[in-house]
Order: structure tokens, then C-alpha cells, then sequence
């Protein structure tokens, strides 16, 4: 394997040979690959794709390049869900503890927000002594005794992939399809489980926009998964628009105890409600979907999935209060009210400028590790389709001071379109698509 | 400027904008973008192509990372001549004293062999005491007293594109034709000309092989010339066989003698002639061409071009007896010869396996630094269109030992093809386009 010759192969588009590929990552993970050989690789690999072949050499030297879960000794299935990443997006905050609640074991492996949207480790971390950063033995106790753990990365998972995603970050090549579905797959197959549940954001605020690259991207991970043996699921989800009412890592935590309450708003509670009853079929085949689904619905109405989540709150450290009291964390010094300038149609609430709204109030990041305020955010008082009157309110910015409130009042107002009657309106179906491979 | 977002455009295909591209290529210069983001740019760059505004922001920053030759004081024009690299191609060596002889100052910066084709410096280093790493001050009196002078690239002209090349050359990004037209002319323009000319080579054994690529970088070349006020002319010559009769380091540097003392084979005398008219002509543009084709002839016959190729030796610490006995570059201690199995025609001598044929011997390096063996190679004794007898002798091969022996037939073998009266013979005219831009 000369390494200069595998990206020549690729830079011409040739269909690399799945050994001289698998030696070529290995010895950048020996170091005797430098990451100038490998950046040229990617971009390459970029223009000129991947085959599912060649993706699956990255996905099992990421996946061989560190430790696996052996969860095997839980009593009962063992089900993830990974999102690709939108704003609002709170789904997992309520899902992870409902799908414990319906005897699904949930050992989710989490991130940080970068970018545009939120991470559900910064959402958890707005609860006051949460923590993320468990070692695998805690991680698997907490699993065990609540039925479900959320942590951030380890080193000791797919060390590879995280050499590759720093890398690919700051050299253009983080978006290539076949590399996301490697580095999402890879990290989940590490997790040891029976089933995976993959929700990809479609439209503008998603980071693959476009309908038909967001779905092939979704196969492509459903293809990975059942070519080891891991039942996956993927649905294609709206992202033309936020979701839920609240953007912002606290405001968001907030909403997704409301949700657990049964208070949540229509779209969140739908979308955790349909995730939930695809993690239930992950988990046992058998189940017929309107079972699965009546199943997650008496979990939530119940009030188990609510009491799953203090239990996580608990034994992660965080502060039970926050649970009963979730207005806490709506507390923000500042509130600025923007509203309708005149009568008019809501024709879209795209999710961008809020999404890069939050990081202007300083509670979201561009770079890793950066400290963000749990407070600011936005709340969004109308969706798509919505008629609103002159004076009405659009939305709510909560912001740490008068000048964050400023900004925060420019994003909001520049997310919110306006129109008349008659105009198109923006807005998907909540669920466009469901790629399950023909497994489940 | 964000080096990231620089690449990211580049990957899709957008122009930059030139003063942006600069600020990239500085930051690189100066260690502020890492080795990594440049090669995913420059893999950006081969699948996206340069234009030629981009093209000529490398030739900026690449001249103005260095030194540039001021020669103005010289009493003449100054013409250097520039050849993409062919196998047999030891032009330079009968060149250079030659436009030396009637007026021309040449002050050439050349380079070494590297894969197939051979090196100015390597050649003229078959000769004893042969010096090319001058500092660029004694360069300059060699040039005023002698009228020519050939050295190595010096740290002091053209850094950043050392840089790039070291990197393009692990990287699968070296033959992008806009990033070796900017390699090649920065180098050329920071010497100071009054005219260039270059000789782009086109064949099986060319770098570029394609007729229509070749002559896309010889225009691109011109192009740049031109832009910065150097007369630039551009000749595109046939390496679908070796040039002359030898192949291999000494070998070739008494071929380049016996060329100046008018008994050279009738294809190197011919572009000889050629190259040296053109490079009169670029150092006073109104001599008619037959009038420059009369100086050059004139300059052979007389032996002036003889003469200076000796005092250029001397000057440069060579030992002058090579010049007289160039006999002695043709001692190797084994030599065989290999003949024709049957009665044929000479359909093809192909240039790579003989280029190859020489660093299996030992005459030719694969690295940087590698030490070559200057008296091994080939003689060939058939053309193109040839008819030859049963065990006439195609060429012989000069070797070290016999299993070099063994190895050199075999290659000089395979790169004479053989066929019979009305098959195609592979024979591209020895000039076949002139490019000069209209300027010239």
C-alpha cells in the first residue's frame, strides 16, 4: 500500500480494493499516515464519492479502532436513536427516558452542539449537576438501573472517527454523505445494540437540506446497519422549521419536562410519540406498530416516562428540582417581545437564523469546547400557516441584556416570514419517509 | 479570510476571489495554515481547476516568496529555455552554450531527474568536478563571463512553490496543469528574462501525453508570460520515442558533445537548431526567423558553440578532457546487445519502458537524494519506420553487471516494438505546434 497511489485511485474515481483501503486508514491510525495524505484523501473522496464497499472499510476500521459495548446481560432490548442534528430538536431528552419507560433499554452515546444546532449534552447540562462525562462502568450501572443513560463520547469509542471528524472539520469535507453515515454507523455499532432508530432532518435547517441526499444518506446508514446485523430504521423528518416552540439549551429542557408531563407542544409530542413506538418494533419485532404506538402513548400519559427521567436526572447527578420546577431554567434577565407589524400570514419560521440567533446571545458555539449560557433562546409563538393580526406576538427573546435582546429580536424577526393570503407556504409533512431496508 | 471556507468554495467549484486566494497561500507561507488544509485545497483545486486569475495569484505569491534575479547589467538579452522532461531529452546541454555562442545570455536554473525522465544537473554532473550547486553570485560572473550558466534550484527563488511541490508530490496533486504552469513560470520569471522559451513535450512518454493538455499548458504558460511582460514561446515536441540515441545520464552528456561538435543524431541536431533560433529571436524580435536559424547553424559549425560549452565546464569546476574524450562516459563495465528475433519493422520505441529501464539499472531515481550510477543506460540504434534484418543489433545495453545486463535487455526489449511492412508506426512530427500568444 503506497499511500500517494490510494489517493491517486480515488482522485481518478477508481473503485479502491477493500484491503489496500483498510491498510491505508489503519496506518494513519499508526501516525505513519500524516494528515496531509489523509485531507487530500478525503477531498477526493469527497468529489469523487464512495462506494458502499469502500464505506464500509471506513466503518470497520472506525469501528475496530476502539472498544465495543457488550450490553448483552441487560434483561431486555437494547435500542438507540440518533439524530443528524436540527433546531429544537429536544426529541431524545423525552424519547431516551419514554422508550425506558416501555421496557426498551436506551444506552445513548450523545454530542455537543456545533453550529447552528443544539446538543442534547449541553440541554441535559442545563439541569445543575448534570454530567455527561461518565465512565463506561457508570454508564452501563445508571443503564441498568433506570433503563436508559445519556453520556457524551469516549475516547475509547471509535478513536478513529474522531481523528477523522477533527480533521475533515477544518479541511471542507465534513458534509460527503458516505463519511457521515460511517462516522454516525460506526459509533453505533459500538454501543452493542438490537436496534437503531435514525432520525435525518430534511430542509433548510438541516445539514443536508435536500430531500433526495438526506434519504440517500438514510439508506445508506439502514444499509450499514443490516449488513451487521443491527435492525435500523431511519425517518426522514421535518426541518423547514423548528421544533417544538423553544430554541435554546435550557428553554429546550424545559420543554421536553413539559412534553413528559403530557403538556408538550403538538409537533415534539407527535414526532417522540412515532420515534417511540419505532424504538418499541426495534426492540421486539413482533410488536405490530399500533401496539408499539399505544404502548409509548401509556408510558407518557402514565406518567412512567416522566418518572424515568427524574430517576436520570438523579443518578446523573442533576438536580431533581429543575424536573418539578422546569421554569426555572426560563429565567433569562432579559425578554423582548417581537411581534406582527401588520395582518398577516406566517409563510415560514426557518430555522437557521434562530439556530445562529442562539450563538449571537451566546448560547450556542462555533468551536468545540467554547462555554455557552443555558438561558437565552427563543420562544416561537406561530408556525407556518399560522394568521396573525397587527400587534400580535411572534415570538419571545430571552437574552442575558438589552443588547442581546437587540440581536436576538433581529434573528427572530428575520426568521419569521410574513405574508398574504394565498402565498406558498413552508412547511413538510413532520414524517416524509420511513427507510427501514425491508428488515423491520 | 478563513481557510476553511477558502477550501470549501474551491470544493464547489466557485472562483475565489484573488485577493482572498493570496491570503491563503501567505498564511501557508507563513505556517499559519497547516500542511492538512493545503492539501485538501490543492486535491480541491486538481478536480475543480484554477482559473487563470487564481492561476496567476500562485505565480504572485510563489515569485514573491523569494529572491528575483536582477541581470539587467548583462550586455545582452537574457533567454533561458524551460522543457517539461523527456527520456533522451539533453537539449539544455547543446542549448545553452549554443544560444551562448550567438549573443544570447542563458541564465538557466535547472532541475534533477525524478521517476522516467532524466536531469540537466545529473547529466552535466556526469562530468568530474561539475559543479550546479553555485551560489547565485558566482552564477552571475559565470554568466557575464562566459554567457551561460546552469545551476540547481537555490532556497533563495520561488519557496513557497518548493513547498507546494513537496506536498503535491505525496498528495496525488502533481499534474494539475494550472499548478505546474505556475510552478514552472514562477521559477522561470524570477529570473530576470527578456524571452523564454518552453519546450512542452507530448507522447507516451510526456508527463502530459495528450496532444490537446500539452498544448493547454503551453498556451496557459504563454498566457502568464505574457501577463508579466516576458516573451514567451511555446513548442510542442514529439516524446512518443526517446530523443537521440542514448538513455542515460553520461551517456547522454556525450551524445550532448558529439551534438556540439556537429556530429549529433539528425533529431537533436534538428531541435537544437530550432530552439536556439527561437531563443535569438525572443532576445531581438526583429530578426526574421531564416536569420536566426543562420546564426544558430553557423554557431554549431563554427565549433563557437563547442567552445563555450568548454569554458562553461571550466567554469563550473568540470574536468575539460570529458569535452575532448567524451568516449570516456561510455565505459561502462557491462554491455549487450540485443537484436532483432526476425525481419520487421520498427513500429514503436517507447520512451517510459527505456526512462524506466534506466533506474533499474541504476542510472535514474524513484526519490529525492538518491545517488545515480552516471554510466548505465541504453544506445539505440533503430527509429520509428526502421526496417531491420534478423539479429541486426537494435540497441545495446551499458551496465553494471551482468544481471543489470540482463535487466536492461529486457527493458530495451520491451519498448521496441516490432510488426511487420504496413502495420502503424508511431511517429509524431518532431515539432508539431508553435505557441506564442501572438507575441512573439
Amino acid at each position: 500500500m503506497i499511500p500517494a497511489r490510494v489517493i491517486e485511485a480515488k482522485r481518478d474515481g477508481e473503485a479502491l480494493d477493500p484491503s489496500v483501503l483498510g491498510d491505508f486508514l489503519d496506518a494513519y491510525l499508526r501516525g505513519e499516515v500524516p494528515d496531509y495524505q489523509m485531507a487530500a484523501f478525503l477531498m477526493a473522496a469527497y468529489l469523487k464519492g464512495l462506494n458502499d464497499d469502500e464505506t464500509e472499510v471506513f466503518v470497520r476500521c472506525m469501528l475496530e479502532s476502539g472498544s465495543t459495548l457488550d450490553l448483552s446481560h441487560l434483561p431486555g432490548p437494547r435500542v438507540d436513536k440518533h439524530s443528524t442534528g436540527g433546531v429544537g430538536d429536544k426529541v431524545s431528552l423525552v424519547l431516551a427516558p419514554l422508550a425506558a419507560a416501555t421496557g426498551v433499554f436506551v444506552p445513548m452515546i450523545s454530542g455537543r452542539g456545533l453550529g447552528h444546532t443544539g446538543g442534547t449534552l449541553d440541554k441535559l447540562e442545563a439541569i445543575p449537576g448534570f454530567q455527561t462525562d461518565l465512565s463506561l462502568a457508570r454508564f452501563k450501572r445508571i443503564l441498568e438501573d433506570v433503563g436508559c443513560a445519556i453520556i457524551g463520547q469516549t475516547t475509547e469509542i471509535a478513536p478513529l472517527d474522531r481523528r477523522l471528524y477533527a480533521l475533515r472539520d477544518v479541511t471542507g469535507t465534513v458534509s460527503a454523505v458516505p463519511l457521515i453515515a460511517a462516522s454516525i454507523m460506526s459509533k453505533k455499532l459500538a454501543e452493542g445494540l438490537d436496534g437503531l432508530l435514525l432520525d435525518v432532518k430534511v430542509g433548510s435547517g438541516a445539514f443536508i437540506p435536500e430531500e433526495e441526499r438526506a434519504a440517500g444518506l438514510a439508506e445508506q446508514m439502514v444499509t450499514i446497519g443490516r449488513g451487521r446485523g443491527l435492525a435500523t430504521v431511519a425517518l426522514l423528518t421535518a426541518m423547514d422549521r423548528p421544533l417544538g416552540r423553544f430554541v435554546g439549551v435550557g428553554l429546550e429542557t424545559a420543554e421536553a419536562i413539559h412534553c413528559l408531563r403530557g403538556d408538550g407542544p403538538p409537533d415534539l409530542t407527535e414526532l417522540v410519540l412515532v420515534q417511540a413506538a419505532e424504538m418499541v418494533r426495534l426492540g421486539d419485532h413482533s410488536v405490530p406498530i399500533e401496539a408499539a404506538r399505544g404502548r409509548a402513548e401509556a408510558a407518557l400519559a402514565s406518567g412512567a416516562a416522566l418518572e424515568k427521567f427524574l430517576r436520570l436526572v438523579e443518578a446523573q447527578g442533576g438536580d431533581p428540582r429543575v424536573v418539578e420546577e422546569p421554569e426555572q431554567l426560563l429565567t433569562a434577565p432579559e425578554k423582548a417581545e417581537v411581534r406582527a407589524p401588520e395582518g398577516a400570514v406566517v409563510l415560514e419560521v426557518r430555522p437557521r437564523p434562530l439556530g445562529e440567533g442562539v450563538i449571537a446571545l451566546g448560547g450556542g458555539r462555533l468551536l468545540m469546547h467554547q462555554p455557552i449560557d443555558p438561558l437565552v433562546g427563543f420562544e416561537i409563538h406561530v408556525t407556518p400557516g399560522d394568521v396573525v393580526s397587527r400587534g400580535e406576538t411572534l415570538g419571545i427573546v430571552y437574552a442575558r441584556d438589552p443588547e442581546g435582546a437587540r440581536v436576538g429580536a433581529a434573528a427572530l424577526t428575520s426568521a419569521v416570514r410574513l405574508g398574504q393570503a394565498g402565498d406558498p407556504v413552508v412547511r413538510r409533512d413532520l414524517v416524509s419517509r420511513r427507510i427501514d431496508g425491508g428488515g423491520v
